[in-house]
């Protein structure tokens, strides 16, 4: 016989989680005393449930598995919404332990009591309240096939303080075969083969594992072969990039500037990718970016998106794609900071497989487009539009891949909401490099603003998009959670630092004057 | 005409809101630009959701009005949904303006669509979205309508940006009466008094406008008549202190503790309290920590407590409550800090009038002990346990009621939630004292942990409760938000920088080394 807590955390080590990522308080203690009895199980504190979430979002992302959060009733669980709406966009399997009240006392209303399913289904593809002990290691072994199946998405499980503790069979239900991504048919297949070879301008749109290195590739075979072009989804959860990939750019950001991107094409190809829509609705711009009727699904998310292309190249008899002549990037050595800069100086100095987890367009767009020549790298982007995904998805990447280097290109505001990343760092030691870019304001709302025809007209509208009054002091934030850091005003600065920071084995942090 | 964001802001400020803790995003861009337009709402900037939402609760706890919120579609609410479960158990009036994609947009499921009612409702008592550009005038008068009555909670209204940017007319819907607080009746009151006089022993359990200053008055006056014993409930919205008021102390926060202070009684007299239950649940421990059948109710959350009180005072014919003499504080002078020094010190320095936003019970507990004899103050506490509300409540609160001092006694754990709070303290240069308890670690679970028999057993759960390696630098981190700081290591430490501290017009931080 053992403990409730303690079948939980077997089971879920038995089915193949080995981290929990956890902010926990009184209704999880059984559970963290049981962390000790379980020890295949790594517990990382987080100091805000944001981080570990977006944690456990980037460590599914680099893994390809789950890891779990420990989290604290309703409350607790709210804080990690946002991040958990990313993971939801990214199609991220994680599981979520969130403790609840013993289950005599939730009828008292006491002060933490709150309804936990409301707040879990908007993130959650499945969500369901333990409601015995002796169902825990069943719930949880049921908690990870469902957020294993593909499509991935989260899954919720609340556990009752009185089952944590409560004594039951050290049971633990055996795994089954580790779900696999469904293979598209060749019917499928056949029918897409038949509608490229009777297009006339066709653009691939490559999302999910048709951003992995084998979709890549035989997406290049498909370009060279036909003529056709491709795009990566404005935000991919995963994209691997340089090394002699092929320059897949991100579909633009911005309605018009993807309607254009796709204007000529009669054949819009979705391979693991949604067909693309504007991220906001303006006024007098469509929602659908793609021509009418343009659109066809190769492989919806989730599917074997990788396979299905390459099973599209031999339809197509395109043979393998001959390697690209990669230029050299040329980066500035002097000079001030701006976007461009930054993006060129990261690609030329990015050291072979590193991950870059982009939040914020200020330099992360930049930077995409100079790192197709860099060294061959792992890039996350924010898939949910969440903010405050960057730092957190480092940290679980960090975690989920010993050994490789991991680059947070962060903007100033959005880094605030997660700021508290910062302190598992450095707690972890993990080797990721923060480079924050400090142009002190809100800078994609003043762009809109400027699309709504109120550029900054008055001081509200200033105040509310302005990170000034006072600046806010990345090196001292650092310092505070035990960050290594410095200012970088000028591109020698930030070449210097960047040296500086990837030759040690922990954290730093630049904070980048633009 | 003018615009739907216009005649919601116009709306909102005939209605009584002239405060906006805002955190917008793109689909609030119209909102933000009409704030120039209604300058008699005034724009407050939080770096991170659960600012605004804490902030909101803490003005309204002071004011005893709503401000409103401005969040980010579905995510950005969810960062505030911890505060606003603090402000639901406080019975604050908030009105949440939650902006959404384009009505018409929302089909398409872009990145950021979720359900923002199912995140909503859980923390508000309305929920509603605008159906139409000419119902916003309408919608809004409504939302400030309901959080206004009593009992109040938060209202959320979710405002789809296309209603935000229609021409819509420049029609104010006119402000009825503002609710006010349910009486009770004089039967209820008559009953009570009769159940007093036959009682033997009584407790009166005050909460809500119980504990204001008139409610105070009219329970000494029972006291001192009766013999009979009050408490407030443990966790009080706000609570008028010091000053010569009746020392009515906090229900014990453990449920032993509490049944004890309650087991004499054979009536449990509620006044603006809820019956008082077991904060979590622990085996063996009953829920109810009133003896069966004790309990009676003067006065409801949300109904007139105060006047229920006073007429039950004369129901009882008991005349006013004569003044207490007030022993002065004997705060030391000199040795280490510990958390009674802390209560004391703090005690003995209060500036008359301030309002003590209360977090954690290293120090929380010691300071409501010795802050009886203080200086005539308003305390607000945790009211729903979600941790992450001391700072903001305090950035609220000041904006509440300038002119008076506030002081954040909050613990280091908690203060991370919301740490970004620090920010908007400096940027709106609120006379906002915070005192830092920083015993670099999670006191309350390691308490909790000893209650489970798993007093820090193995490394993860030292660990997970342990807030070191690295300690976090509050003093680095007050600098990063430009808030001046230093470290208190002594009781001379501490007094110099109290003195320092409140003699400053705008914010400061006092890490308290433990």
């Amino acid at each position: 016989m053992t403990t409730g807590a303690r079948v939980l955390l077997a089971t879920a080590a038995a089915h193949g989680i080995d981290v929990c990522f956890a902010n926990p308080g009184t209704t999880e203690m059984p559970i963290v005393e049981a962390l000790d009895a379980v020890p295949a199980i790594r517990p990382v504190l987080g100091l805000f449930e944001g981080v570990c979430t977006g944690a456990a979002d980037g460590f599914a992302r680099i893994a390809g598995r789950p890891a779990s959060t420990l989290l604290h009733l309703g409350p607790g669980f709210a804080n990690g919404i946002a991040n958990l709406h990313n993971a939801r966009r990214a199609h991220s399997p994680v599981l979520n332990v969130v403790g609840d009240h013993a289950s005599w006392h939730l009828a008292y209303d006491a002060p933490l009591t709150s309804d936990i399913h409301s707040l879990a289904r908007p993130v959650s593809g499945w969500v369901a309240t333990c409601a015995a002990a002796d169902r825990l290691a069943a719930d949880t072994a049921a908690a990870i096939h469902a957020t294993s199946t593909f499509p991935r998405l989260p899954a919720t499980l609340v556990v009752p303080l009185d089952h944590q503790q409560a004594t039951v069979p050290a049971r633990v239900p055996a795994p089954g075969p580790v779900p696999t991504r469904p293979r598209v048919g060749g019917d499928v297949v056949e029918e897409c083969a038949k509608a490229f070879r009777a297009a006339h301008t066709t653009v691939l749109l490559l999302g999910d594992d048709a951003l992995s290195e084998r979709g890549q590739r035989a997406a290049a075979a498909i370009l060279q072969a036909t003529g056709a072009t491709a795009f990566s989804e404005t935000f991919p959860a995963v994209a691997e990039r340089g090394g002699g990939l092929p320059d897949v750019d991100r579909l633009p950001y911005f309605p018009e500037a993807a309607q254009k991107a796709l204007a000529d094409a009669d054949l819009v190809l979705l391979a693991g990718a949604r067909e693309p829509v504007s991220y906001f609705g303006y006024e007098g711009i469509p929602a659908l970016l793609a021509p009418p009727g343009s659109v066809r699904t190769l492989a919806r998310p989730g599917e074997d998106g990788a396979a299905a292309l390459a099973d599209l190249a031999e339809a197509l008899g395109a043979p393998p794609a001959r390697a690209a002549a990669v230029d050299p990037i040329t980066a500035p050595q002097s000079g001030e900071l701006t976007p461009q800069a930054v993006g060129a100086v990261l690609a030329a100095h990015l050291p072979d497989g590193a991950i870059v987890s982009v939040e914020g367009g200020t330099c992360g767009y930049p930077f995409f487009t100079a790192s197709a020549r860099a060294a061959r790298h792992t890039t996350t982007t924010n898939t949910g539009g969440a903010i405050g995904q960057g730092l957190p998805v480092a940290v679980g990447a960090a975690i989920a891949a010993p050994g490789r280097r991991v680059i947070a290109l962060q903007s100033d505001g959005s880094a605030q909401y997660t700021i508290q990343a910062l302190w598992t760092m450095a707690r972890e030691q993990l080797p990721v490099t923060v480079l924050i870019a400090a142009n002190q304001r809100y800078g994609v709302l003043q762009t809109e603003l400027g699309r709504i025809g109120a550029p900054l007209g008055g001081p509200a509208t200033r105040s509310l998009t302005a990170l000034t009054d006072p600046s806010i002091g990345f090196v001292e934030l650092a310092a505070g959670y035990g960050v290594p850091a410095v200012r970088a005003a000028s591109v020698p600065d930030l070449i210097a630092a960047l040296g500086r920071a990837l030759a040690s084995d922990g954290p730093a942090l630049i904070e980048m004057a633009l």
